[in-house]
């Protein structure tokens, strides 16, 4: 382990015992406490800046951000998993438009050439701070009457149940790492190529009918993901357990 | 959506046809085609590139890299994931190293102040092409006498069990975005700041006693997480299922 790995790690530490907005000591005093050089001592803190766990303010120190939100791969909506965390959920659409399908949207959603599609996108929050940037696209002719209001602050799972008598039984998730680019940092308020997570997921109902082919990405420096994995003796192989125990940020 | 976006999604369409190492037109040649400026074009292009869905070679154009490997998230080891695959896994030990536990591992590992542990960095291969980059920390007590050429090209749940009889049966495991450092990078060959999946995991025995404390970045250009989720009707809640349908690249 390289030094300043072994400084990443100590800072860790310090931070599992501090809350959002706790300062770390003064960079000269830090590196004397640590017995690290400052250029080492720095070059720690830029990882944990990377990683959104620190944020630096010019001028005034290196601050705690507190643990991000976590979540467990489960299909509840964002709606449900903020509340699930006690934090109030909201949406802002960003755009509402309707049009032919792209032919990959197209081939998500098993429509045919020329299907129109509704692709929304909404910024995501949570205790009004934006967390995700969502790109949905559902196909038009399953939600002919689909207005922009409707989506406003509302989950879009709930909208389907509850207007729609439309249930999401299944769906296929890939997740990736990916770095902001400056349209999305800006919807998002954090500085441009932070990383993030990029979530694709289709869903289709019980008989199959494709419902949704949604485009997320997620802030790396507020968002995690949680699992917990259980292993059947003795075999080696194991299965997802949904996690239960969400911390709250 | 903004023209670049929906540019970027004409080009993953076409990267749904191709096989790893073809090669786009001429950027004249696309952007024309797609009725974009050569501007528009490449902001797109950066946006694959940093996705890990294409590589740029200088002066001779952009080509295609084949999905990536998509792992379920199950305890099943690095080395089960890649055999399922058809692929060959490896292990490269970079270090070994015996000291007492940072509080950060003390903790986690459930150890006393000073408790030694054994911290092993190792490269993980797939058909000799680095994946991941693996810090693990395991209590010296559990395994004192665990040497580093016990870990080469092996799997360390296999060591685990066959030489200690001892079987991993829960762990708890955080997934974040971030992008490599320079260190980092130049262990798994890829430029800097390419963005990767950090894992962070706790595995304890059937017992509760914990076993491992391990550290990963995942190339996020090769890498992704598939799952599959169903709901049952009509709650809105889900489980996660293992997903099985892996794709080889």
């Amino acid at each position: 382990m390289t030094k300043y790995h072994a400084v990443r790690d100590q800072l860790l530490d310090r931070l599992d015992d501090m809350t959002a907005g706790d300062q770390f000591p003064p960079e000269r005093d830090l590196a004397l406490e640590l017995g690290v050089s400052r250029m080492t001592l720095r070059r720690a803190i830029d990882e944990l800046v990377t990683r959104g766990a620190v944020r630096r303010r010019h001028g005034s120190g290196v601050f705690a951000l507190g643990p991000k939100l976590d979540q467990a791969l489960i299909a509840s909506s964002f709606t449900e998993h903020m509340r699930a965390r006690g934090l109030t959920p909201g949406a802002r659409t960003l755009s509402f438009e309707i049009s032919p399908a792209g032919s990959r949207t197209q081939r998500q959603l098993g429509l045919r050439e020329g299907a129109e599609v509704v692709a929304i996108s909404r910024l995501r929050l949570a205790d009004d701070e934006p967390i995700a940037l969502e790109d949905l696209n559902v196909s038009r002719a399953l939600l002919p009457d689909l207005r922009a209001e409707q989506l406003e602050d509302r989950s879009f799972y709930e909208l389907l149940r509850e207007q729609h008598g439309i249930h999401v039984a299944h769906s296929i998730q890939t997740i990736e790492p990916t770095v902001l680019d400056d349209e999305e940092a800006g919807h998002l308020d954090v500085p441009v190529h932070t990383p993030a997570l990029l979530f694709e997921r289709t869903s289709c109902d019980a008989d199959g009918t494709p419902i949704e082919f949604v485009r997320s990405v997620y802030r790396g420096d507020r968002y995690k993901i949680r699992t917990e994995l259980t292993v059947p003796h003795p075999t080696g192989r194991g299965t997802q357990q949904d996690a239960t125990d969400g911390r709250r940020p």
